[in-house]
C-alpha cells in the first residue's frame, strides 16, 4: 500500500511541505501537468522518481494558456483518480493550486517566447505558450526543481519551455521524454476522451502518416515538400479528420526547412470532432 | 584592510562561488546595480549586509533597457572604482557578466509587466521596463537570493519589480530604500556626471518641487491639479529644465488619482542638458 502524496494548494503549503522535506542536497523532480493523468504522464513521473530525492507533480488546468473559444470549462478533470494514480506512484508532493491562488485579479506580468512559439501551434493559438511559459516559470519559482519533465507529444511546448529556461537562466534541466502512444499508434492524450468509436479509429490515421514521414526520410528522400505531400495525402484519406498544419521544421530551433540537412521534426494538428489533437514524429536521416 | 570581493563574469561562475560559501541556512541579498556607484547604492549595499549573511552586487548595464536612442554607450563605467567602493563594503560577491554572458544572440524571451510600467517612465520609454524585469529575474535566477534591495529613485521600477516578484510567486523579498540626496536636495545618480555646473545648480528646482508639494499636502491641500500646478511653475522658473512629466499617482499602484485620498507618489522626469533625471516623493496626508 502506497502512501497518499501530501497536496498543497497554494505557493505558501507547497513551500513549507518542501522546506521540511527537501534536504541540503537532495533533489527535485518536477512534473507539471493539467491532471486527467495518463501512461504518458506516468512515464515522466517515473523518470522523475527515478532521477531525483523528491518527486512534485503539479496539476492546474492553466486557463492563461486557453483563448476563450477554446476548451478550458470542458477540459476533463478527475482529481480523484489522478491522485490514485500519483499514490500508485509513490509520489511526494501534488502541488495542485485554485485558479484564484494562481492568479490575482490584477495580475500584470508575463513571460513572452518570440521565436519558436511563434509556429506551428503558436500561430493558431496566440498567447497560448505566454500562457504556457508564465505557469511553469511560476511552477519552479514555487516548487524549486533541480529537474522538470515534459512530454514529447507536445514538442513545440518542450522547446519553447528549454529556450525559455536557457535564455532566463533557470537553475533547471529541463527533460523531455518520449511519446507514449496506444498500441495502434494513437498517441496519449487528455484529449482523447473527446472522440467517439469512429473517431478514435480515424484519428489513427495521424500516426500512420508520420510513420509514412519517417519511412520516407529512411528511404532517403530529402525534399521535404515531397514528405509533408505524402504525410497530407495519408490524413486526407479521412475527410473527418481536418488538418491545422502538418510541418518539417528543425528539430531545436524549430526553423522552416526545405531539405531534410539535419534532425527535423515532422509536426501536425488536427481536428477530429470537437478534439485538436496533434502528434509529431523526429525524423533523423541515416548516414 | 578590506578584502576583495570576489568578482564572477558568467552564471557558472556565480553559482559555483555560491554554492562554496551560501550554507543550508544563510542568507542571501542581492543589489542590482549598472555601476558607477555612489552613496545612493552603497545605502543598498549596507542594508543588504545588516540584513542578510551574503552580500551580493551585480554590476550590469544592461542594453535591453535601453533604447537606441539612449545614452547606453555614454553610459558612465568606472568597474575599478566600483570595486574599491565595495572592497570597503566587505561585499562578498560582484557579479558583473559581460553583455555576451548575459544574452545570448537568439535570445527570445521576454519578461513583460503591463500595467504599472506603462506609464510615467514607461510611456516614454516604451520596453524600457520589458527589459529591467527580464535582467532582474536573470539576477535572481543566477543569484538566488533571500532578498533584493532597490533604490526609491527609481520609484516605478521599484513598484514594478515588486509586482513581477508578486505574479511570478518569485522567493524573494524586494525592499525599496529612501533616495539619497546631496546636501543641497539633488537625489543621487550615475548620470548626475552629465551636468554641466549651472544645470547642476538648476536641476535642484526637481527636488525643490518636490517640497513645495509636501508642503502643500501637509497644509491640507488634496487636489492633486492645484499640487502639481505648483510642481510645474517651479520647474518652469528655470527654463533649461524640460520637463517631461510631473504626475501625481497611487503610491503602489500607480493608478491615478484626483483627490489626495490614499498614499500616493508625486515622480517626475526632466531633461536638463545631456542628462535625463528623475525624482518622486511619496506624499502622504496628515489624518
Amino acid at each position: 500500500m502506497k502512501k497518499m502524496p501530501h497536496i498543497a494548494r497554494n505557493p505558501a503549503e507547497a513551500r513549507e511541505f518542501l522546506s521540511l522535506h527537501v534536504r541540503t542536497r537532495s533533489s527535485v523532480g518536477l512534473v507539471p501537468t493539467m491532471g486527467f493523468l495518463h501512461e504518458g504522464h506516468l512515464s515522466l513521473v517515473r523518470r522523475a522518481k527515478e532521477e531525483n530525492d523528491i518527486c512534485v507533480v503539479s496539476i492546474f488546468v492553466n486557463p492563461l494558456q486557453f483563448a476563450p473559444a477554446e476548451d478550458l470549462a470542458a477540459y476533463p478533470r478527475d482529481m480523484e483518480r489522478d491522485l490514485e494514480l500519483l499514490s500508485a506512484e509513490d509520489v511526494h508532493l501534488v502541488y495542485s493550486p485554485s485558479p484564484g491562488a494562481m492568479y490575482l485579479p490584477d495580475r500584470s506580468t508575463l513571460i513572452t517566447e518570440n521565436s519558436l512559439s511563434r509556429c506551428l501551434c503558436g500561430a493558431a493559438r496566440p498567447g497560448h505558450f505566454d500562457g504556457v511559459c508564465t505557469v511553469v516559470l511560476k511552477l519552479f519559482s514555487v516548487i524549486a526543481p533541480d529537474r522538470a519533465y515534459f512530454g514529447e507529444k507536445d514538442y513545440q511546448q518542450l522547446q519553447v519551455i528549454k529556450r525559455m529556461a536557457r535564455d532566463l537562466d533557470l537553475p533547471v534541466e529541463i527533460t523531455g521524454c518520449p511519446i507514449i502512444r496506444e498500441r495502434d499508434g494513437l498517441a496519449l492524450s487528455s484529449r482523447n476522451i473527446y472522440l467517439g468509436e469512429k473517431e478514435r479509429a480515424e484519428a489513427l490515421v495521424l500516426s500512420r502518416s508520420l510513420d509514412a514521414a519517417e519511412e520516407l526520410v529512411r528511404g532517403g528522400e530529402t525534399d521535404v515538400t515531397r514528405i509533408l505531400d505524402v504525410v497530407r495525402d495519408v490524413i486526407s484519406a479521412c475527410p473527418s479528420v481536418a488538418l491545422e498544419y502538418a510541418e518539417i521544421r528543425g528539430a531545436d530551433d524549430l526553423a522552416p526547412l526545405d531539405i531534410m540537412n539535419k534532425r527535423a521534426v515532422c509536426a501536425l494538428a488536427a481536428r477530429v470532432g470537437r478534439a485538436r489533437l496533434i502528434d509529431n514524429r523526429v525524423l533523423e536521416r541515416r548516414d
